[in-house]
């Protein structure tokens, strides 16, 4: 019979998830909250923890692996860095402990990249990489990982070299919400990434990435002048950041680059779409079932479970 | 003895500006107040009006020439645009009165660029470039106006050949107060032109556009690795917004086509130091003076006062 072997948490800014993993593996649990950094940090750490462990009713003292954002200076416990170039097998060895708990709870490090010209930060993201590894083609590959600050990552041989984080979903929100685009948009629903309206977008700015803020107010003038739907205007807005994105990444890569995708969701198929329309036709990976591994990795290595 | 001949309005979204011109074309007082059209537009855009031109104990009846957001759907009497190619001598001609005053009051037309691939609306500005066109080199002048949505208009003899939006202003503010990059700005005060921070943001994202959204996110790396100050965070997300505007503006333009920057003020400096960094001398014209002189030129061509 399958017992409990620990617990495996991904706790985000506004995100918190949380599997109870068996001793052969599996997946015995789960749960998911929005009692992410922001809301943990006013509850407390070890009362958002403990009440989901104990609606499992899982045994008591099992040891925990967390990464993301609890590791953060505003987090639970700060966790630190390692600077890149990291093995990203020496993660789980720069885990910290919680203290003063009677479980072994420990909370795995983010990644820093010191270069003063290119200083960046990622939190969370080295755990799917780790988990993705595997995955990932022998010699030099190139990761994307969208999301609030979207990661791309070049990792060489198990080493992360370096990386570079885009404000693209952060600016999609401010500018869907905060400027006068909202009105162009008005309440368009999801964006279907095979949408001509977003294909045009990545197309137009990728080939022309200078026009990205001149192409946002065709969102605007294009609602004004020729009847541009709710819809499109919405496409179009996030064409033009993922495309954007995009061609920053590629031109700071070299050229043939292997392309992994890690995603999952709606997001994972825009980025899908988006990098079709960019002409790079990308290895997926599922980044649920990275973030997972990448905890399992952690916790073999700390606990041999 | 000079006496009053008309009333100029300047009515912008959120700001409203009023002069009295005299016989002699001098400047007799001048009204400014945050009355723009939105606030009209609840308030009324008449008695906004009337309560200026009371306040200066001005002549009743007075002629009054207006540009602006008044003449927007959503202002106070809709003035249509002008096509381009439009010669900027025909706008005042194109002027809409507005119908139950007894004063003769004209709102000005706005400019359209139908292009489907690159459509775009100005509405105020067309007045400032009629008021500086004295001040542009014959044949072909590329003509910069910063602002909340910073136009780049080409103008050839006396035509607006075609023009460009730039969202520089309204995504500054968008991301300064409504991401989380809100938190490395603090309260940091005006920005400098001159300072290295937003010199070398402006360089670095003129010889690298693609990697805006990145650059941006350095506001944040920045102050978590490097103790970069609250002011060169906000230096550096103007320098990279603004300098990203000039790129796509000077990609899109003939080379060595002589550069107007029609601007007041900080801003004015800002994008002055912003240009000199990019490599661009441009000819300066105040953007106040510009707009009352286009003001005046519509004024005499409609009442030849």
């Amino acid at each position: 019979m399958v017992k409990p072997a620990y617990v495996a948490v991904d706790w985000g800014t506004s995100s918190f998830r949380l599997w109870l993993i068996g001793d052969d593996g599996a997946v015995l649990a789960e749960r998911r909250s929005g009692e992410g950094m922001t809301t943990a940090a006013s509850i407390g750490f070890g009362s958002v923890l403990a009440s989901h462990i104990e609606a499992l009713s899982a045994p008591a003292g099992l040891p925990v692996i967390v990464c993301g954002m609890a590791g953060a200076r505003q987090g639970w416990v700060e966790a630190g860095y390692i600077d890149v170039p990291a093995a990203l097998s020496s993660i789980p060895f720069a885990a910290v402990r919680v203290p003063g708990t009677a479980a072994d709870i420990r909370i795995l490090p983010g990644l820093a990249q010191r270069d003063r010209a290119h200083p960046d930060v990622m939190r969370g993201e080295e755990t799917q990489l780790l988990g993705a590894l595997a995955e990932l083609s022998d010699g030099h590959s190139l990761v994307c990982m969208p999301g609030t600050h979207s990661k791309w990552v070049h990792v060489s041989d198990g080493f992360v070299t370096r990386f570079s984080t885009f404000m693209t979903g952060e600016l999609f929100d401010a500018i869907a919400k905060h400027t006068i685009l909202s009105h162009s948009i008005g309440d368009a629903g999801a964006i279907d990434g095979n949408d001509g309206a977003f294909r045009q977008a990545v197309t137009e700015v990728v080939r022309n990435p200078s026009a990205a803020t001149n192409l946002l107010f065709g969102a605007r003038s294009g609602a004004l002048l020729h009847g541009l739907s709710p819809a499109d205007a919405k496409a179009l807005i996030s064409g033009t950041l993922i495309g954007l994105e995009i061609a920053g990444a590629l031109d700071a890569a070299e050229p043939d680059a292997p392309v992994t995708l890690v995603s999952s969701g709606p997001l994972g198929a825009l980025y899908e779409s988006a990098l079709d329309s960019a002409g790079v036709e990308p290895t997926i990976v599922d980044a649920d079932a990275a973030v997972r591994a990448g905890l399992a990795v952690a916790a073999h290595a700390l606990w041999a479970v």
